[in-house]
């Protein structure tokens, strides 16, 4: 990777120093959340306050931001858009949560576990439904056309993760359409979006970059579930590998694995419920077999092309910020 | 009702009837179905072929088509957005059965049955994103402006009726908030976008009467659960009731109820599965109480309103149809 000298001496990029360009106006975005899915329904504004109070790294908004920013200043507008992609990303994650049945996110129960299961599908679809009413006030087919394309790989990316019958025979093609649908695509979008309220003439590289970028982020968060602390992730260790899904470090150890780790990793694969001990010796034998390394290389791969996309834009505090983005992203621990 | 003479002897409107005028647009709906959410996915394919051969009566696009020939010639392009409603309502069908654990729709396995509950949700996902991305395509702010409201209200409606704490107080005012919310707001936006297509000077007169009709015709629907029989409406007669659901026969009966008439209906409602001989009780308690005849006149009411609405419109044979659609749906019987 050619990215730049770091700004912290002890060689940390923080979220902060990333979003200081962005500062003022991803303060706003909150509001604008709130405006956008005010409603009479003290249910629908029940699952929106704990929503905000989940609220996560605010990565897409301020993706979209700093991209507006790209090519000087960008329109005051662009801070109702950061609003929208955080809420379709919110849309996609309480589906996927009441899809999962998954019980905690961020260390915070999931609206499904909080709620009902009902409760949680409607929510996402609300969620949706007011983010495209959103863009349609904006009066923007452009961004519409943007991000229901996105949304709309995502859920060919999970119907694909569904489908596939045989997970120990999921190729690191699978693997790499698999991410880019379920996380680059509105990686991607975000950038675009961005683009298009104020560097509009670099809308074709910001969106390859917010790509390029989500496959790196997807590889770190699926590495990360390898090498991870419970505490840190949010999520324990090896759950993955708990229900069987297979990402890039394992696909990469299978393809050098002598039998007896083979028959470890099948074993692991015909147990209903895998317990700590075979997810352990699992994650070990992907670590011997080179899995993780692999995994990181083609991670920071991803991050390189994306630093090359950028060196086309002018040179600006929102680039700077665009690239110290790829540090904090393949540098995170959580 | 003001409902002109009926153009079968036997007093009976059909389906082909009606569809008479638009017969030739209808017949392009499906393949423009099939356009829109073409993918290259095994299982979305098998979805939506699932879907499509649990066809239904197309009523939506049918009012979309009927209400884009008010003016005179519609658009070609008519048959797309007649597609788009069709789409809009099987991804709510498709969450609905998801959410309330379905198991059958139209004497066919539900989509969570035939798939997963997992698949159902994601399925519904993807329709409703290929649904906006067509009228990106098409380019049409407005009707995604009114079909995005739509399906936000109801999102809104649903919430509503999880919501409802002690069923027995669920009054007129809220079954016609839900009534609206959860038919009326699509069958609205069917005729307000078929409006669009050709007869925009009858935005909302059409609007009006799609809302009218599809208040009439969920009143309808919720009769046919106390009088229906099985076989012709697909679903077990008293369904609502062994759901704990209160619909208008109920809400009117409710207010003139003998106290031991009222002590069968508390019992219903706190037993967690009412049996068959239970539901019977209630059933016939609700006819002796006129709550059938309250509802059937309210359903006249609104058909009525519909009826006026359309008198302001310039006869042609889509008004015939539009009116005969009025007659159709308060004869239905299935």
């Amino acid at each position: 990777m050619t990215v730049r000298a770091r700004p912290d001496p002890a060689g940390q990029v923080s979220l902060s120093d990333i979003q200081l360009p962005v500062r003022a106006s991803l303060a706003r975005v909150g509001e604008e959340m709130w405006r956008i899915v005010a409603v009479d329904s003290a249910l629908l504004n029940g699952v929106s306050e704990h929503l905000m109070l989940m609220k996560g790294k605010m990565l897409r908004p301020t993706l979209l931001l700093l991209s507006s920013e790209a090519d000087g200043a960008a329109q005051p507008r662009a801070a109702a858009y950061a609003g929208v992609v955080e809420l379709i990303h919110l849309a996609t994650l309480v589906h996927d949560d009441a899809v999962d049945h998954s019980v905690l996110r961020r260390g915070m129960p999931t609206i499904n576990a909080l709620f009902t299961h009902q409760v949680a599908v409607i929510a996402g679809d609300f969620l949706y439904s007011r983010a495209v009413q959103e863009l349609v006030r904006l009066g923007d087919l452009e961004a519409l056309r943007v991000f229901a394309k996105a949304s709309n790989e995502l859920t060919i990316g999970e119907m694909r993760q569904l489908s596939a019958l045989d997970a120990l025979r999921f190729s690191e093609e699978d693997y790499e359409f698999l991410i880019r649908a379920k996380t680059a695509a509105l990686f991607s979008a975000a950038c675009e979006v961005g683009g298009l309220c104020g560097a509009e003439r670099f809308r074709v590289e910001l969106a390859e970059y917010g790509s390029y970028l989500g496959m790196a982020f997807q590889v770190v968060d699926d590495l990360l579930d390898y090498t991870g602390a419970s505490a840190t992730v949010g999520k324990p260790t090896g759950l993955d590998l708990k229900e069987h899904k297979v990402t890039l470090p394992l696909i990469a150890a299978l393809r050098t694995m002598p039998p007896a780790s083979r028959a470890a990793v099948d074993d692991l694969f015909s147990s209903p419920e895998p317990d700590d001990a075979q997810i352990a010796r699992v994650v070990g034998i992907v670590e011997e077999e080179g899995g993780l390394d692999y995994a990181r290389e083609r991670g920071e791969g991803y991050a390189s092309r994306a630093d090359e996309v950028l060196s086309r834009l002018p040179e600006s505090p929102a680039r700077r910020a665009l690239q110290d983005t790829l540090t904090y992203v393949m540098e995170r621990r959580a």
